[in-house]
């Protein structure tokens, strides 16, 4: 085999308006409300720049609330079907702490605050990542009929494995407001403004 | 917020010995068994090499037999806990292709070849990556038992769950060799020689 012709190295990079929306907030977020603003306003602004499905999810150390990492949907930016916002947010964060476990023996426990709860794959990753906690603005059906994002086969008693897993689950915060940017999201899809990406194909537009 | 110290980017490279152990690979492999067997390979060396788990994937076009790319499980090597074998070979198969569809119209189907059912995240991740068949060495409890890697909490229809979304699904190729990479590696787990990474915390060695 030509081993000079394999790919050998892949990255995601943020785009750079999340920085410049970014500057904009308070260096610490205190309360769970906080936290989730700051996500529900990278997802509006993410589906609205192209990058990627209306998904935003930041990692913040859990007690301090200094952010260590924020993520967006970044398909269709990176052109790499795993870079859904948490597997971004988790990734960068490692990548600043410098190891894989964010829950490592010695420093601060850390959480994923995420816009809804993760698709079957970002329910992995956040299991995998070391977070101690995980804070979603909602769970049910309303995402995926809102947005007509499959988020995959998940088992019924998702949150009870993250907390058997050592994980807390933390529900419900800012909800309406995800659902908002849900909203917004299905104006757009309607509009045939955006792409949406599923499993073995891509849909444009439409209902 | 003090967005300059906020990381922006991560990456995951292929430790150089994938490349040295490929270069004596056909360029072309016609058949499941040809596949798996490099898929092996990879996986046994992966181990030895502290790169990470006994897990190594490789992206194939379905008709021609050409490789597109290699994964290993590079956790420890990249110090990012989604850089699983399966996560590792799609996002190294789209930067070569270009895209996030591995199934896009115009182009050949591809697969994906991994040596056991993947866990949670990389069935999502496998799922959203356009992907129109997964082949699998094997299914069942004898990874975790013999790897004690935790590969999360599962559907019971998974199979069924792919085949529903366009996703072929072939399993049992080299079931016994693939095993025998499992023996190797739990041997060397109680020899105290690896580290096993799972959601919230590390153990290692011990059996």
């Amino acid at each position: 085999m030509d081993a000079a012709a394999l790919p050998t190295r892949y990255c995601v990079e943020l785009p750079a308006w999340v920085l410049e929306e970014v500057a904009e907030v308070p260096e610490v977020l205190p309360s769970y409300e906080d936290r989730m603003a700051l996500v529900n306003r990278l997802a509006s602004r993410n589906h609205k720049e192209g990058n990627g499905g209306p998904f935003a999810a930041i990692v913040v150390e859990s007690d301090s609330g200094r952010v260590v990492s924020v993520g967006v949907n970044n398909v269709l930016g990176s052109g790499i079907s795993s870079a859904h916002a948490e597997v971004v947010a988790l990734a960068l964060a490692q990548t600043a702490v410098g190891g894989w476990d964010l829950g490592a023996a010695g420093g601060p426990a850390r959480e994923l605050v995420v816009n809804w709860r993760p698709c079957v794959q970002c329910y992995g990753a956040s299991m995998w990542s070391g977070i101690t906690r995980l804070v979603v603005a909602g769970d049910g059906p309303e995402l995926e009929e809102l947005t007509t994002f499959d988020e995959g086969p998940m088992v019924q008693d998702w949150a009870a494995q993250f907390e058997a897993r050592g994980i807390e689950v933390v529900q419900d915060v800012l909800r309406e407001q995800a659902l908002e940017v849900y909203r917004e999201y299905r104006d757009s899809i309607a509009a045939q403004d955006v792409i949406v990406y599923n499993a073995r194909g891509t849909s444009t537009g439409g209902a």
